[in-house]
């Protein structure tokens, strides 16, 4: 079916997509590419897929229980957020899970770097972690960049946006155990006793956790390392704790 | 003292350590800016500091026990790797190991993303490891991209260039134990025993290590992780094997 109007609910719609606060709203979002729609198929997290006016739907792409709609092209181009689109996109459902079910979050404080949050999430999914809690300041998870160094991550994890002052509460009184990362303050890492349900915040690539959400904790913990380097990577931190109480 | 002419031997010398093969052959590099110029000063690996005519150097950097040269603009232009140059380069010495004093190695075969060696580098100094063997197809590790993104590991580690199969040969006859990494073959990673010398091979981005290196092998490795997702990152995996070896 053809689309032509910018008028068509399901356009407008798609068009809020592009905005934060509606993804928020509609818990979905868009995602563009072939390899991408494929593996937003392979998670089941498909709702709608829109294809280029005077495009076909490339052979791979099966679409089972989701509608196709035919977007003409000056609407394709407006939607997409790449100046050359590819001619598929997939509107998606975001995952989600209530914090009750969860035993392994981990806590993003301003991280700021597209690829160290894709990253980020990639080690999650490989680890078994359940969630990840985006504090004020973090790069949005819905970047393009983010979801491309992700490789279909960000599709199986419950992704969620937070005060984390206020969240490091709620998964306190869920009984959950949290804990900071800092350079000089803390436990080593090879010390932490592991309980059932635990979460992890890791902090900004220039200043780390922010010292006053680092009082928030049950517990800090740095990474034993040599005083030859400054500091590691925010997604090899996070990367090194979440592979040690994976899943 | 200013050097005025492109005929002067020291600048002879510094435009050949723009390509590799000088850069082995007189085992120095050339690094740009007053931040890594600091930090290769406090690795005590600066033979020379080279300023821009007309400019001044800056009153962080102290240089103690090199010489310091002013270069004619046009020339400092010529030998800077970035379009708009900061004022100051310091030629660095690389650092050198023999392998009979080293326990801990990284192999990288076909590593292709600057920033991947960039964080490799950083893990492996932060996990105390010796000296990183860079096999043929690598990006070069003086690349101006990787030397920012090690943050100044690249002065404190042996880095040096081999044939990957000959060089298994030779850490095998020095009785170190050497280990590949394979999504598919192979012991997971915390199995495996702890050796007092140690070696560890990561493989490119999308192949991962050739088949033919990973028989040359005395054991090969895998990160335990969800079928969720296809692989991990090559810095994460390398980072999280460095962690669990760390020295």
């Amino acid at each position: 079916m053809l689309i032509e109007s910018s008028n068509n609910s399901n356009v407008k719609r798609w068009m809020k997509l592009k905005q934060k606060k509606y993804r928020s709203q509609f818990n979905q979002f868009i995602v563009e590419g072939e390899h991408l729609v494929l593996e937003a198929l392979k998670a089941k997290v498909v709702k709608e897929i829109i294809i280029r006016e005077h495009s076909q739907l490339p052979d791979s792409i099966q679409p089972h229980e989701c509608t196709v709609y035919q977007l003409k092209e000056s609407l394709f181009i407006q939607l997409a957020s790449t100046q050359a689109p590819q001619s598929v996109m997939a509107v998606c459902e975001m995952k989600q899970k209530p914090v009750t079910e969860m035993n392994r979050l981990l806590l993003l404080d301003r991280v700021q770097d597209p690829g160290n949050l894709g990253t980020l999430l990639r080690s999650a999914v490989a680890f078994g972690f359940d969630g990840v809690i985006l504090g004020e300041g973090c790069v949005d998870v819905y970047n393009e960049k983010v979801i491309r160094s992700t490789q279909g991550a960000i599709f199986t994890l419950a992704i969620e946006s937070h005060s984390l002052s206020d969240y490091i509460k709620r998964l306190m009184e869920q009984g959950i155990h949290v804990f900071g990362t800092s350079l000089y303050h803390g436990s080593p890492l090879s010390t932490i006793e592991e309980f059932p349900r635990m979460a992890f915040m890791l902090g900004n690539e220039g200043s780390g956790v922010q010292t006053e959400l680092l009082e928030l904790t049950h517990q800090n913990i740095f990474i034993e390392m040599s005083e030859n380097i400054e500091s590691l990577n925010v997604s090899i931190a996070g990367s090194i704790i979440m592979y040690h109480f994976r899943q």
